[in-house]
């Protein structure tokens, strides 16, 4: 009798189901729900900043997903059975904390602040504790410098304290209101096991160990006088958090009686302990050392394992290096851009070019494929969003530069994908100046999925070739591997993680290779990218840029022939 | 019995005539004539900086708008007589030379090179000189520096001696066909008066000083050994092209008997010699000392007169400084923006945002007229077809900085009119910090003519009133004024220009103010274009860019009100 393990992605804008076999990794049935609230699930303000979800959504999309999953799964397979279900795993964005009630109910949920946005959930790309990421890493550095070691040298405005911080200070009623604040990926499998009380919830180390500063060498969390320096309110929830964080490894609980029913689901299935979408998409595009997993979404991860075993320096500008928050027994480290698809659809969807059929995404691919490298005299910098690595500096934003009287639509699409390209080469030289070798590079998620024009130029400027995970949905099969492991041999499931991806994970047969002449072109262009990345990123910066312009226009007259 | 006198303004897109009453300036006919060849009368070529058009254009466009614009005054006055128009003044594009044949008969018309695009007329924005603008400006400088203190300090490539010279080197073919080289301003006066043998033919100082290093101070154009040094064929040029040219106080001849026909005008009627659209613009507009006339459209021209009593300084970076170019018995001083409208244009044409209905100039203007100053965190230089003052480098290109995520097509376009302006400020400030008094700006052209916005921003970004002169055409107002001085008080014309600019030229009532609250954000704005405008356009310049975009959050968090 087959067995089966489902994996949950709760992602930026929708949530996917994915059964997948724990036998041989085929993938019987999968359903996404998109949220309800927001535009395409995201509430967004006044202040561009501002970016939050409901919780009720995740709920609503939970049960939807899972049980199309499971509908989809027995129309494809008559011997598909929900009760062949064997376990479950959970990833979600993050740092995506909610505040919640002594009760480890969501504010959202409280009528009091039905209207109030501090309420909701605080969605990774909400960037408005840009000032108190500031202060954090001000006074770390002061203070505890040990805690931005292993986080890149900056707090980030993504992270878990930079939102609590802002809420305190800007909504303090909610801040008062609030017993604990739990990231999505640790209230997503306590909701679903009936521990969300603050006093059972586990929390997942990757949360913990990439966005909160938490390391077993220190005690886990900041200390209480740490936090108390920020404000004493904050040093005084120090309590109400927690002192431990688990490995996916962990079975979080079991699903509650009344879970399974509005699933269809056996009661009692084990649900493992919740990560983030990237790191257990890169478990399940089979990650392991040497091998940098690229989750190309709106926003790019790039994820590395190293042994346990190996002395790792700190790398300055990676987001974390974190014990277990990948693979157990392994160094998670994550590096990544804060936009890489939201540039494209921010092309296509805020400046809407070239009219309604041309500016399609596929139209622009189309036209931008025939360009060659070079040839359009641009330079873009993939800086809408930020940069997460290696400046990471959330407010930094976009530039394009060489636009003539005659520059297309097509040429700064092409521009804004080359921009990604550059900016994924800048965190591979950093991985390997730090000495953590990039033998493969193996690419998933939605972008990786639909264009291959962006994994052909990402081959072309770095020079690498680029494969593709075997599973369009790497995350959820990721999350369905941690459900497998949690299920446990016994009960049909894996032992443990090495079994469960060479089983259930893999790539596809084709792979992008880097073509010489263009790469040529790229390296050229590329030390152009780096000398606008330095001078706009890098505060110490003192040099002269004069040369950017007339070198694009030398580069894309011999492109062109030239003429 | 009233007098009129005939304008010609031959623009980058079409030739305008317009009649004009002597005696108050009252327009009574006028007609556009779009010339047929290339796209919207520019010939392309696969390199962007070609940009050429066909003689036959203008002589087509010269009947068609003639008798256009009598029919029309006959339709609006019934007294109206094309008997009564007593003068001709021509206007037209520049430096826009034409190869011509020993007889003065343009190459274009010769059947050798009916394919040959060289033989074409070369628009004043063909850039394909530039490395013989390099080339010619290093000599200058090694030989001749006195050569380029009256054009700003660098020969550009939009001028005669580049085309010329960039003809020898790749259309050598060409070159060795052409009798002489004439300025579209000069041809089509000749072409009227039968004067289009090179023995014949007057040459406007307005041409020859500001494009092609003619100065009487050192005999008139550059001698034949400085021509000969860039290559012996050009220096041989030199006696077949000219030593003395006329303000357009002078009149070039009287039209033949077969163009009075042609046209439906009385012959023998005195024909001005020819000059630039922005320079006649400028006299249309009623220019004098002290106010600068801003001829905007698709490029922008900054004009002023000095007396030539007054000790002038060279000024770097001003593309001219000529006695007798604008009006006789005064400097004409000619600074400029290589493109404005053309910049617009291209956004709304090339790029196409916001689809069919959002995209058009009228939407986009609207939606940007809501945003404050600094709103949209974006800065732009305006350099999508090069510098012209005060950095004279045509191979610089447009850049766009600040990009978020929500970046709307309103806000590029808005940035792209700020950007303008911010260019027009550096203008302003050179004039008045070489001891040029700028207390007065007076705009005309399309775009002054068509956008309130762009008034209103450049008059916020300035700090200054923006006047718009009263004719909507003032380049053809110009030269039908150059055509009632042409024909003298004793044929119902005029004795001189400040008399006849007295009695027809104008201004509007409404005058655009500054207003101190915008001015206060584009001070800060301005500081930052000037980083830019240095770091990207100064050679020499060597600092430190890294505050541009934090400062740009800074002051759209300020016009935010704060969040």
């Amino acid at each position: 009798m087959p067995k089966y393990a489902l994996g949950l992605d709760f992602g930026t804008n929708s949530v996917r189901a994915l059964l997948v076999a724990v036998a041989d990794g085929r993938e019987v049935g999968s359903f996404v729900h998109d949220y309800a609230h927001g535009e395409a699930g995201i509430i967004l303000g006044r202040d561009p900043n501002l970016a939050r979800q409901h919780p009720a959504d995740y709920l609503a999309g939970l049960e939807q997903s899972v049980r199309g999953a499971l509908r989809r799964a027995a129309a494809a397979d008559r011997k598909f059975r929900a009760e062949h279900v064997i376990g479950i795993g959970v990833d979600t964005t993050g740092s995506t904390p909610i505040p919640a009630d002594a009760a480890g109910r969501p504010l959202a949920f409280d009528r009091r602040f039905r209207k109030n946005p501090a309420a909701l959930a605080w969605l990774w790309k909400d960037h408005t504790g840009h000032a108190e990421a500031g202060e954090i890493t001000a006074l770390a550095r002061e203070l505890r410098p040990q805690y931005l070691a292993k986080c890149g040298g900056t707090y980030s405005s993504e992270w878990f304290f930079s939102k609590v911080l802002h809420c305190l200070r800007t909504a303090p009623e909610v801040f008062a209101a609030a017993g604990t604040w739990v990231e999505c990926a640790d209230w997503v499998p306590a909701v679903l096991t009936g521990t969300d009380h603050p006093a059972k919830l586990l929390r997942g180390v990757c949360a913990a160990g990439h966005k909160a500063m938490y390391h077993q060498s220190w005690g886990g969390l900041p200390d209480a006088e740490f936090l108390g320096r920020l404000d004493p309110r904050l040093g005084q929830l120090r309590a109400r958090l927690y002192d431990r964080a688990y490995t996916v490894e962990q079975v979080a609980g079991r699903l509650t009686a009344g879970w399974a029913k509005r699933l269809g689901l056996p009661p009692a299935l084990p649900v493992a302990v919740g990560a983030f979408d990237a790191h257990l998409g890169a478990v399940g595009a089979g990650v392991r050392p040497g091998t940098m997993v690229k989750v190309l979404g709106t926003s790019g991860c790039d994820m590395m394992v190293a042994p346990l075993a190996q002395d790792l320096p700190d790398i300055p500008g990676l987001c974390g290096i974190v014990p277990g928050s990948i693979l157990p027994g392994h160094y998670g480290l994550e590096a990544g851009q804060s936009a890489v698809g939201d540039i494209f659809n921010w092309f296509v969807n805020c400046i809407r070019p070239g009219g309604a059929k041309l500016g399609s995404h596929q139209a622009l691919t189309k036209a931008a494929a025939r360009l060659g490298p070079g040839e359009s005299g641009l330079l873009a910098l993939d800086w809408n969003n930020g940069n997460r690595t290696v400046l990471v500096d959330q407010r930094l934003t976009g530039l394009v530069l060489g636009q003539t009287l005659r520059t297309t639509a097509a040429e700064l699409y092409r521009a804004l994908i080359e921009a990604c390209a550059f900016g994924a080469l800048v965190i591979i030289n950093r991985f390997e100046e730090y000495g953590i070798a990039v033998r493969e590079v193996v690419n998933c998620g939605g972008i990786a999925e639909k264009n291959e024009l962006v994994l052909q130029i990402y081959a072309d400027v770095t020079g690498r070739p680029m494969k593709l995970a075997r599973s369009a949905q790497t995350c959820a099969l990721g999350a369905a591997i941690c459900g497998a492991v949690a299920a446990g041999e016994k009960a049909g499931g894996h032992a443990d993680f090495a079994a469960a991806q060479q089983s259930m994970a893999g790539l596809q047969a084709k792979v992008h290779q880097p073509q010489p002449g263009a790469h040529q072109v790229y390296k050229r262009l590329y030390a152009l990218y780096r000398q606008l990345h330095d001078a706009f990123g890098i505060r110490e910066w003192n040099g002269n840029l004069h040369n950017v312009m007339k070198n694009l226009i030398a580069i894309r007259t011999a492109a062109r022939g030239g003429t």
